[in-house]
């Protein structure tokens, strides 16, 4: 049995949900009705929600943000929920299941599901914390980002420090603040930042910009790496309008490709040679061709006189082999191709409450996909490698 | 040498350059200064192209269409320039190879490869024809369409039948009008259709409607295959505006994901159960990846009761082995895996004269790629494949 009892599976992809009081006991109470807080439907009605409607019914829970509206979406908290009763209505806090959004109660869903520790993302923030870019009142967002980092260093992960790695936001609309929240957020122990997979997407300066220097200087120096969660920027695959959401899921992994080709072929990884990635929810088993697709690419166009970054000495391949961590959920192709990608920089997630988890199967799971592979290979890619990353020892 | 001499390498995508009389030589006097004809600039100047500007010296030639200019690019040509002198910035006819828009001096080039035939895709009218979508006199618009279809039949491939395949393209602005077209053109003996990876992307109706059931039953009865390259639906990967071009040019293949997921899970297949679909210019080293990743997917949103369009009884990954054809250039991580894709649906290309061709190295490197791919395997391929879809024995 490859996957032995004495390894301790560490996820490096999972979500929280935040509970009801997070900002609200936090920040001064005349930001109260401003501030993230949880409202209760009293009466049936239609409000926007981004270009759709959402129908509002009484008795529904659903957060509140300046004037902007976020229900609770039934896919986020799948966990434990029968495959034919997901789907996207908002749902009330007591219809989710508590580990969802209590990091002691959800111990008891990870010994269930043989996983020892989790990492786990913001949900209503959006997975890099984007949610706070967008707030009108950029005092009360600072505070919003500051209260999130705080109650996920002090609070959930506090609640289990061997069992939980924090994942922290910034304030990206101002990289200098950001760069402080870094050494903040450090000094209090804090392992990783969830960072977009291409700020462009969310209209912030690229990675081919000299913005985020700060940032990334503060990053390297702590030794925390930026952790990527596919959708972090908003970058959604294309299909058409009518297309059954199955198809989006199956394409949202490829889109980490997009971000790993802008990123090294960008200055980043020459102006911080300590800096590292962690891909989330990418999979895999694209990885081999990605990266021999780029060296092709990088072949010839090192030599065009008009392309800037891209690196005539490096191949990108092994760019990413520093400096860029890749990681799956259940991937047999990419399994199989782990030699192409290296051992080293592979990683494993459990993706609980989502409805890719296998929760409570994950552990059970693994042990079939890593049937052929040997033991001390097996403990890299789910403990050791997230151990030595995420300085989780 | 597992690709022996006796194998005639046949290539199913490439790209013509039409020669500046296409279609002043074939459409009335009337027209001759809106369709598509060559202008000689005469003093330098700046004009709008797309959302950019385009610098215009004296000297230069340019397309014209309607009120729309389009300069000739440089890798749109590449055969034959040094790496070193390939660029954007638009050239003259006179600076082209030969090869590039006569189809008997390309002959020669493709003898120099070791290419028996090809399927070139046009330039200026886009990959799937869509240049002709956004004119603005659709009278205009369709005699263009047509006179593009006749010289691809009666001048280009009539110049060597056994040594090229002809791609046509639709009127695709109106889909009776499209399915006229495929019936007059099959008559002609046009052996396949230039589609857009995903005509959604263009803004027409999508593969989740049932707009395009006449022209797909059209082509499905003359035995046409629809021939999708990437970029045909304008569909580009998303970096940021400073990004360099090598980042998006090793995006491009997987692109073609987006096409594939979409379509299996539609119902177009269901509908249409002899069509065929050949992928162009995607690469083939992503697909076990992304079979493994629909049939996930598959798995659990087949059961969700909003998913109109997925097919509870037959897993992706057997819909695509099924229907749709993958093609590559040059992709060993690929060759790796050719029996997870399945040997019988894969086809090679050369993409003259773009600068991912190896011309005139195809052959050459083929026989490098092959190395340890038996003979039988290698045959279908890169001939046998190709003739059975395309009807081209």
């Amino acid at each position: 049995m490859p996957l032995t009892d004495d390894i301790k599976m560490i996820s490096i992809d999972d979500h929280l949900i935040e509970p009801p009081g997070l900002w609200v006991d936090r920040l001064p109470a005349k930001y109260h009705d401003r501030c993230p807080h949880v409202e209760e439907i009293t009466e049936d009605r239609v409000e926007p929600f981004y270009a759709k409607e959402v129908h509002l019914k009484k008795g529904m829970q659903v957060w509140r943000y300046e004037d902007t509206l976020e229900p609770n979406v039934g896919l986020t908290a799948t966990a434990g929920l029968d495959v034919k009763d997901r789907n996207f209505s908002p749902v009330r806090f007591d219809q989710m299941r508590r580990g969802t959004y209590d990091p002691v109660a959800r111990l008891a869903d990870m010994d269930e599901d043989g996983v020892w520790a989790q990492a786990p993302f913001p949900s209503l923030p959006g997975f890099s914390g984007s949610k706070f870019l967008r707030g009108k009142d950029k005092d009360l967002a600072l505070l919003c980002v500051r209260a999130y980092n705080d109650f996920v260093l002090d609070e959930w992960c506090a609640a289990a420090p061997d069992r939980y790695i924090s994942l922290i936001i910034l304030p990206m609309w101002d990289q200098d603040l950001s760069a402080q929240e870094v050494r903040r957020c450090a000094a209090k122990g804090a392992r990783s930042i969830a960072f977009p997979d291409n700020p462009a997407g969310l209209g912030l300066p690229s990675y081919q910009t000299t913005a985020w220097d700060g940032v990334f200087a503060a990053a390297a120096e702590a030794q925390m790496p930026l952790s990527m969660h596919f959708g972090g920027s908003k970058i959604i695959p294309f299909v058409s309008p009518e297309a059954p959401q199955a198809a989006v899921t199956a394409l949202f992994g490829i889109t980490l490709f997009n971000s790993m080709a802008e990123l090294v072929m960008s200055p980043v990884f020459k102006k911080h040679p300590t800096l590292k990635v962690a891909y989330s929810e990418g999979g895999i088993g694209w990885v081999p061709y990605a990266l021999m697709r780029m060296d092709q690419v990088w072949e010839d166009y090192r030599e065009y006189p008009i392309e800037n970054n891209v690196d005539p000495d490096r191949r990108p391949s092994d760019v990413v082999r520093e400096h860029i961590y890749s990681c799956f959920i259940d991937d047999p192709v990419g399994i199989g191709l782990r030699h192409d990608i290296g051992v080293d920089k592979l990683l494993w997630e459990s993706d609980y409450p989502h409805s890719d988890s296998l929760w409570p199967n994950s552990r059970a799971n693994a042990q079939k996909v890593f049937a052929d592979v040997p033991t001390e290979e097996v403990r890299k890619i789910v403990e050791t490698n997230a151990r030595d990353l995420f300085r989780f020892h």
